[in-house]
């Protein structure tokens, strides 16, 4: 898996000079949709299926901080899947490699009568990308072992 | 009508110092949402029979900057309303009664599946009510003209 | 101290038909602001002395979606101050007394160049009212208690 | 120029399912500063300089709903540019396309204590890139002429 890389704008900058820390979770989010278009599998696709998989959990370790025409690479990486619940890591980086973010969300899966889905009986396809993906994505992991 | 008022957040600023501009599009929206509730008819019983009115034109002039704990009042007034489209004007000042922003948006009224929807038929009661708000929306109005 | 009163704007929601879990990011900032004006030292006299208190670390638990419209209540109060750190937790609930979401952020003192602020020495009647507000919080306590 | 591409996220839908209409407010700023980083002037660079370009005034004609997963290619063009301000054109059309969006924003230049800056005779270089930009910009002309 390529790492999804992010230009940091303008408008997410605060009067502290540097990105406001709320817009991580929309990297966050982004990156998660790059990654799961990446694994053959497409948010898209899920919710055109009729599940959505909402955020239950999620925590942000702000390392350093960043600003404006900053490029931060964002390492996605399942960590853990159950079926029920799937968490996510993100590993943020700026251009000289040092860590600027280190996140984690975690994820159920719903209809859309906000039952939970059966993803592993109704969605066998889903959950092999994802078991791929926490099998061998190297990109990721390779970064933050270093 | 009672004007809508907003104290600026911190992460609605931005490197310059100053509330970053897009920020104030969510204020006329905020403002417009509060002037419907005033007038009896909310936003959200609108949707609920079944019309949303999406915005198709919007105009704003920054006139001063403002930033992080200002309290923004805003005026709102319905500049015209014709059962297609309805125009909307903010005038946003400062506690010094200063000009900050004055801005326009311009809605129409849809069905779910996005036809047009016949508002001075279906929706008799709203029609009443912003008719009203033209004639007398005191408030808004005499601010403006001072 | 009184629990800030926030109303999920439109804006805020996403095509799930609920708030997007990153606006309650702001609504901690918004609260958290509201809190240090309560106690009686505003977050913008901090700044005006020199002083930035970054977020380092926060975490947020999705209890029960809201959706635009809700008024949603939440009490903030001190988990833990060192002088050096500062955890503060958020409890926010729904017109029914639900939990929407329960959330914690950590923050540093930054001097304006980027070093420790040394803010029991520097800001004593800062230290002091957080003090004061850990021993009586009584309006948040007692709610997240129930 | 090369228009600027930018695919609609998640969090930037709203409960009707279409983009919200406040964030094509951030798509400009984002096109903007990409035009001018290909111009060879970037806006990072005119801040180090000393100067600032708020936006006194923009405009927005949504011509066409988007919506989660969209490409949006944004023509980026100076209409005019007088040394005291500077209007700019965006259009943004979707991947058949059909025009989404048609805004404009017009922009003073500042010094940082809020002095009208003197860009003609402080900052030529920039003002050789905004003139040889109109003078041919030939990829967002063209198409918005077509």
């Amino acid at each position: 898996m390529k790492p999804y890389k992010r230009t940091v704008q303008y408008y997410e900058t605060d009067m502290m000079g540097i990105t406001h820390h709320a817009n991580y979770i929309h990297w966050m989010e982004e990156a998660r949709v790059d990654f799961m278009e990446q694994m053959g599998f497409p948010y898209s696709r899920m919710e055109a299926e009729g599940v959505v998989s909402p955020v239950v959990e999620l925590s942000c370790k702000y390392k350093k901080p960043c600003t404006f025409g900053d490029e931060i690479t964002i390492g996605v990486s399942v960590e853990s899947f159950s079926g029920a619940k799937m968490t996510i890591c993100y590993d943020m980086q700026n251009k000289n490699g040092q860590e600027v973010c280190f996140a984690r969300s975690e994820h159920t899966f719903l209809t859309r009568n906000g039952r939970i889905a059966r993803i592993k009986r109704d969605m066998p396809e889903f959950c092999r990308a994802i078991e791929r993906s926490m099998s061998n994505d190297f990109g990721a992991q390779t970064e933050r072992d270093e």
